[in-house]
């Protein structure tokens, strides 16, 4: 178990940014045109700058494979083109997706922020989540940037991955070492959570010099092992975005040591998300095996903890694994339905429930079961602690028996507080 | 608005049994050996029997897609090729799905029940729902089925679709009229319900006289028409089964009229499942329209009904239509990427909201979507009514503007209920 203390040492820690970074951040408060209540509270925004020291042509991007995606999103597409990238500025609170004239909002945005950084502004990268159908509050925000400019320093990452919360606990950082230099990631992301080939907000910086084409095979792959690998609740966000920038100010030892190093970071954060997922009380682990392919042991690993009834039966330390097989057995019969599930064997937190298809279940088992699910719970009741207590999870192994491929996916439970949170997300 | 009085006048009305049937049930408690938790409160399982005055060869039935379905499911299967069926035989509280023994369990309860009846074993179909996992308690069931044949009556259907009930609020119970005859169907379903080309727990007796083979064709295409157009939780069940059983008791005016008949029985079913599903504080009504086949406007139909976040915000009166676009859009570009969204026309209330690629929100748009999703809200705090007070829906237009083809789905909210009802079902 952590205590708060030590999470926010272990942050300050994490949170070292690689040479090359500032980072800067600055709120205030506006009113939803929308909405045009005068009783409603005023939404509170912050912006988040993350600025190279250079503009690096070393910069990557993954954007959400949503058919409706949001105007930061159309425009990062766009930079992907640019010879160079000198900042990011993100905003919480407002998603600018789809909204009257939001792809000229969010680029009078970006030359607002490069103005005050001394860039162009095709070398600033906007960046935005939220309620999704509004108008970000352009005047706000154009007044505000040279203030998040003001408030560039280069120690630490943390005031970036704070300002960039919206209905996140924690701050979410994780830092890897490769030679000389370092990579750090920060990620914003507790609900609207299934990437589809790339995910929520998550900015990767990195000292270490990795050219752009390298740079951006690396991030599609470590994503593939991480993001991709997750649901909090199966709705893929119209915002979706995984930046990596390379500042090039230490040497890269190793492109394959990189590449690890990036994936780790990209698995512990993604790890992070869904830790810190709207409501989570336990992380569901799926490590499916004996695929006959990948894509079938990834989906079939997004089908099970996508299950509401698999989910709520955790939320409440249930051991109801019949609603697992039930979920293995609609996800098989709707999409695989010429598979054999004979040969399907299940096991809970280490022990075997399911074989030759027949559940095995006596009250010893139940108690183990049970005991498996309280010690992987977050926490059990109000109030919800502002830092991860532990990293354990409910662990499931699903094993079809019928070739070597495998993924291993994560989820979360199903519970009161996901209700709350989302009844009336935008009051 | 209905009262509970008016409800159960309606329903009275509704069961009246066609020539040629009658329904009985008994009930008593039992401990699953599962559980072995002497402190456990026991379990109550009720026995149901629908019994024809006659064994006919006139029935048909569909089971769910799930590829781990339960033992009765893989009886009724084999059942299909029996010459004649005299009786159902249903128990709640155990849906024994992969259970040791399950199946042979299963055939000597079938086995007692037409010993008491004067039939063959093949000549009873069973049907369970429950936890799956458990096994039967055989002993107790082929103890209770004299009882249950004891308890026979030709009057109401009620007694049967209450005895079928696990976590449903009321009996569910349509009927209609064909020539001299009629069609009387129940249901029950509240949660673990997305049907696959077959569905919940659903019997539908008539006496107009209609052979076996169009008979079958008759209840595929009402299924397609009614019960696979609904999600509750987007869970598959393993032991979905719809069975129509015809005595042949009054004669067949059309063959038309019966199948027009046979759609409004089972789409009325079908609003009451998704009315009386779990937790469900509305209805969810999504006409999905100008697709370029039907595939594609069922599919997108459930993606929007299954969306957790539409149908978290839905709960909270809260018109947050980005989710509907967001779900839409992950819907699309998961499915079929090369589909243009550019046409994407939505309403909601019969209020214009999405058009031309651009939200068309304004604070008067605000407050008529609130008040729809009020007045559209089956009860707002507990205590849980035990009758429907309405059935006005939620009412959601999505018009891609790319064929003719369309489809309307039906779903509910997403509420505390649900959790409260989940965390721990087997307790």
């Amino acid at each position: 178990m952590t205590s708060r203390a030590e999470h926010r040492a272990w942050l300050a820690a994490q949170a070292i940014l690689p040479a090359g970074f500032r980072v800067g951040t600055t709120s205030f408060e506006f009113t939803p045109v929308e909405r045009g209540d005068a009783a409603a509270k005023p939404a509170h925004m912050t912006i988040t700058l993350i600025a190279l020291d250079r503009p690096t042509p070393d910069f990557a991007a993954l954007f959400t494979r949503n058919a409706l995606p949001g105007a930061p999103v159309l425009i990062g597409r766009r930079r992907l083109d640019q010879p160079t990238l000198g900042a990011i500025i993100v905003n919480n609170k407002v998603s600018n997706v789809c909204a009257p004239q939001g792809v000229a909002t969010a680029e009078r945005v970006c030359a607002a922020a490069a103005t005050a950084l001394g860039l162009l502004p095709g070398q600033v990268l906007p960046s935005s989540t939220g309620v999704i159908g509004w108008r970000l509050p352009e005047d706000a925000m154009v007044a505000a940037a040279p203030a998040a400019v003001a408030a560039l320093q280069a120690g630490s990452a943390l005031p970036a991955a704070e300002g960039i919360m919206t209905t996140d606990l924690y701050p979410k950082i994780r830092r890897a070492t490769v030679g000389a230099g370092s990579i750090v990631g920060i990620a914003k992301g507790a609900g609207m959570v299934e990437p589809h080939l790339a995910t929520m907000l998550v900015f990767v910086m990195t000292d270490v010099a990795v050219a752009r084409e390298p740079l951006r095979a690396a991030l599609r792959r470590a994503a593939d092992a991480s993001f991709n690998l997750i649901s909090i609740d199966s709705d893929t966000s119209t915002s979706d975005t995984v930046v990596a920038l390379a500042s090039g100010a230490r040497p890269c030892p190793d492109l394959g040591a990189f590449e690890a190093a990036l994936i780790g970071v990209c698995q512990e954060l993604a790890g992070d998300i869904v830790r810190n997922g709207e409501g989570i009380h336990h992380v569901i682990r799926v490590a499916v095996r004996g695929c006959p392919d990948q894509g079938i042991a990834r989906s079939l690993g997004k089908a099970i903890v996508s299950s509401p009834l698999v989910k709520t039966a955790v939320c409440g330390n249930d051991p109801n694994v019949g609603r697992i097989v039930a979920a293995v057995g609609k996800h098989l019969g709707a999409h695989h339905p010429t598979l054999d599930p004979g040969h399907l064997r299940l096991t809970m937190g280490g022990r075997l429930i399911f074989e030759a298809g027949t559940f095995c279940l006596d009250p010893t088992t139940e108690r183990a079961l049970v005991a498996h699910l309280q010690g992987a719970e977050l926490y059990a009741t109000a109030p919800v602690p502002d830092y991860p207590r532990h990293e354990r999870s409910v662990e499931l192994v699903v094993d079809l028996g019928l070739g070597d491929a495998a993924a291993t996916t994560l989820g979360g439970d199903l519970t009161h507080e996901y209700i709350t949170e989302n009844a009336d997300y935008r009051s």
